[in-house]
């Protein structure tokens, strides 16, 4: 049996992985944008109660499960900026560009280049769900200067990965699925799923 | 080194398994009553949202990292309830055996006898925390009439865990600590911190 899930994001680059992440698992994933639901103020400081909120709202809207992503990155030197702001760390108009020449240039000097992407789900069957699933993951690397590679969105170009000796706007989407923060954190979400799955 | 971490708790049961199973890990766990800290309300419907405030309030009121639980019964054929309100399900003046008697009285009738114990961990390391560590754990079990046992505390005495033919109340602690709902969120929660610790 398939399962309808509105998705609480309208970014495309978020859409498009979660559409390849969930494929195998018999969930229909709506974006909520194809059912008319607007995006929700993301007023929280912490990636977890932002996720929440759109989750909700998304729920709220639809009259369905929702799933809602908030993720971002972390760098070290900046005690954890651009973090919940990553989205819009140049401004509300900023796109990709603005925000990675803004990072690059908060870290000129800069001897820690060290940073993580984190990225929270959070899953409720309603808006009055007691126990939404919640799941949260990291993925270290390094931001380099000058932007390598043209796939991924956001912050990828300058998002070095050591062990792999690329960044992540380098890599194939299926190997970044893998590993990526967001993989991490939907492959949790799913186990959580179906240990409830058992019991239900 | 010896990290001082505040319990935002002052249930004895709950101040008692968390030093238990915390001990290994070079955590000092100092109860928010040992600091003149008060209990601050729960207003929540999730057992999540719950514990992110009582972290809060007590990292907020001590200066330190905090550790908060919020955690309940939920049975199946009662739609998840007393849930959240565990703990106040026979009024704020309640204490476990009058929620018990509550609880038994409300599933008179029930063929269904299933519920789950949740607990929801969740640390801070001070009220600004953007990436709050949180967990989130299930216990399986039946709810029966009759009480048996004499240790933990709760609904302990009524919750039967059918793999092993006994109620909560009647495992030694360090046996419902290996496998109940607040040792599987600890665990995880150990987990996590130590992934972070390599690379802090």
């Amino acid at each position: 049996m398939v399962q309808k899930l509105v998705l609480a994001s309208n970014n495309a680059g978020k859409v498009r992985e979660f559409q390849e992440l969930l494929a195998p698992f018999h969930f229909q994933v709506i974006p909520q944008g194809e059912l008319g639901i607007p995006a929700v103020e993301e007023p929280h400081h912490t990636f977890i109660e932002n996720a929440l909120a759109k989750a909700r709202h998304a729920s709220a809207m639809s009259g369905l499960p929702a799933l809602a992503d908030d993720s971002g990155i972390c760098a070290h030197a900046l005690d954890g900026a651009p973090g919940v702001y990553s989205a819009r760390y140049a401004g509300l108009d900023g796109d990709n560009a603005a925000n990675n020449q803004k990072l690059i240039a908060a870290l000129q000097g800069k001897a820690n280049r060290g940073a993580h992407y984190v990225c929270a789900l959070v899953m409720v069957n309603s808006t009055n769900d007691p126990e939404p699933l919640i799941v949260q993951a990291r993925w270290y690397g390094q931001i380099v200067d000058e932007p390598q590679g043209d796939r991924g969105f956001g912050y990828d170009p300058h998002f070095f990965i050591p062990e792999l000796g690329k960044t992540v706007a380098q890599l194939e989407p299926a190997e970044k699925n893998q590993i990526s923060h967001r993989g991490q954190a939907l492959r949790e979400l799913i186990t959580q799923l179906q240990v409830r799955a058992q019991y239900a």
